[in-house]
């Protein structure tokens, strides 16, 4: 048994998973989940059938990992510490994952359903305010510097960039320069293309049946 | 200068914060913000002009932690390692300060605007799928121990907690068996009973005028 199994579908954030494995070089496995047929392996670990799921085979336990940010992060702490924040970079690496984990994620979302308030007070309650103002502070975080940390890729980037990345695949973030260049310097990662190129094929293999 | 400047209200997320500064031991000063006319200093570090904003003074530099959940991770790296994850809690750790901060974050922020969506197919876009589905997963994530990491407590319980406790307070977490015990056992710690010492008196001051 590989030290880790990947929950994932092709068509989902699971992609950021396998991303960060392979940022990691870990060794998994995927088991391929049909939304419409989750496998009991998954609901054993996971009731609520979420996926990504990530199961880390470790010294005779199970330890069971959900939410893609927390995913990125375990992966770095327990596979790949150099890429994870030195004391330093610490306060930028925490920012950002958990800057684009609440505020900018519910931003995004939000926004995809339509939903808004113009009331000041109101928008004090959302925490990110409004889906202006959210993205005009993620470009400013990002504005200085290549990565979360500054020069140096750490774990964060997975995450963070994944959020710009399909944020401007879909539309869903402005396309900006500062947003424009970043996803371009992630995915000239050779894990990135990896593992795009593994859900990729999965992808067609679905659609050819 | 202590080794942190916490800008905060008194009457906002900063009591997290400050349960967390006193959780850490850390050394600290207090800036408080009044919403109508943030401090320049503020407005220095943090051009969003959000409270809690958290400044670490440290070998030279300055450096800036938003986002509560990342300021409760942030002070225990830093000041007190005992309370952030062994390497075997880090998976539990880390799943529910991030299922804290984005779903059910999200959630309870939903429901207070009134928004939800019926169409299972869009409660998959929402990450929490709908409120009762996100509470019964909090639950269950937490039903099964005293705190996130088990029986011991680890700064991921100054912000988990602070949800559940706030949530039970103001009516935005059921009130379930299994929610109010985790909040009863938190409002016995000493650093918690300190921290929020400090900002009632802080509140009562501000009535009096």
């Amino acid at each position: 048994m590989a030290d880790y199994t990947l929950f994932t579908n092709p068509m989902s954030r699971g992609q950021i998973a396998r991303w960060a494995l392979h940022e990691a070089a870990a060794d998994y496995d995927t088991e391929l989940v049909d939304w419409q047929d989750k496998p009991q392996a998954l609901l054993d670990v996971n009731p609520m059938g979420k996926v990504p799921t990530l199961v880390h085979h470790h010294l005779g336990h199970d330890h069971v990992i959900t939410e893609c940010a927390a995913i990125c992060h375990y992966l770095g702490a327990m596979q790949a510490p150099e890429l994870g924040p030195k004391a330093e970079e610490m306060a930028d690496y925490f920012r950002l994952l958990f800057f684009a984990a609440g505020p900018i994620e519910q931003a995004v979302v939000s926004r995809s359903m339509g939903w808004s308030v113009d009331d000041p007070q109101k928008q004090g309650m959302l925490g990110f305010g409004s889906y202006e103002k959210a993205m005009d502070a993620f470009e400013t975080l990002l504005s200085d510097r290549d990565y979360v940390c500054g020069e140096r890729f750490t774990m964060a980037d997975v995450y963070v960039g994944s959020q710009v990345d399909w944020g401007l695949s879909f539309g869903s973030i402005p396309k900006r320069q500062v947003f424009e260049d970043y996803a371009g310097r992630l995915r000239e990662r050779p894990a990135y293309m990896t593992a795009k190129a593994i859900d990729m094929k999965l992808i067609e293999e679905v659609q050819n049946g």
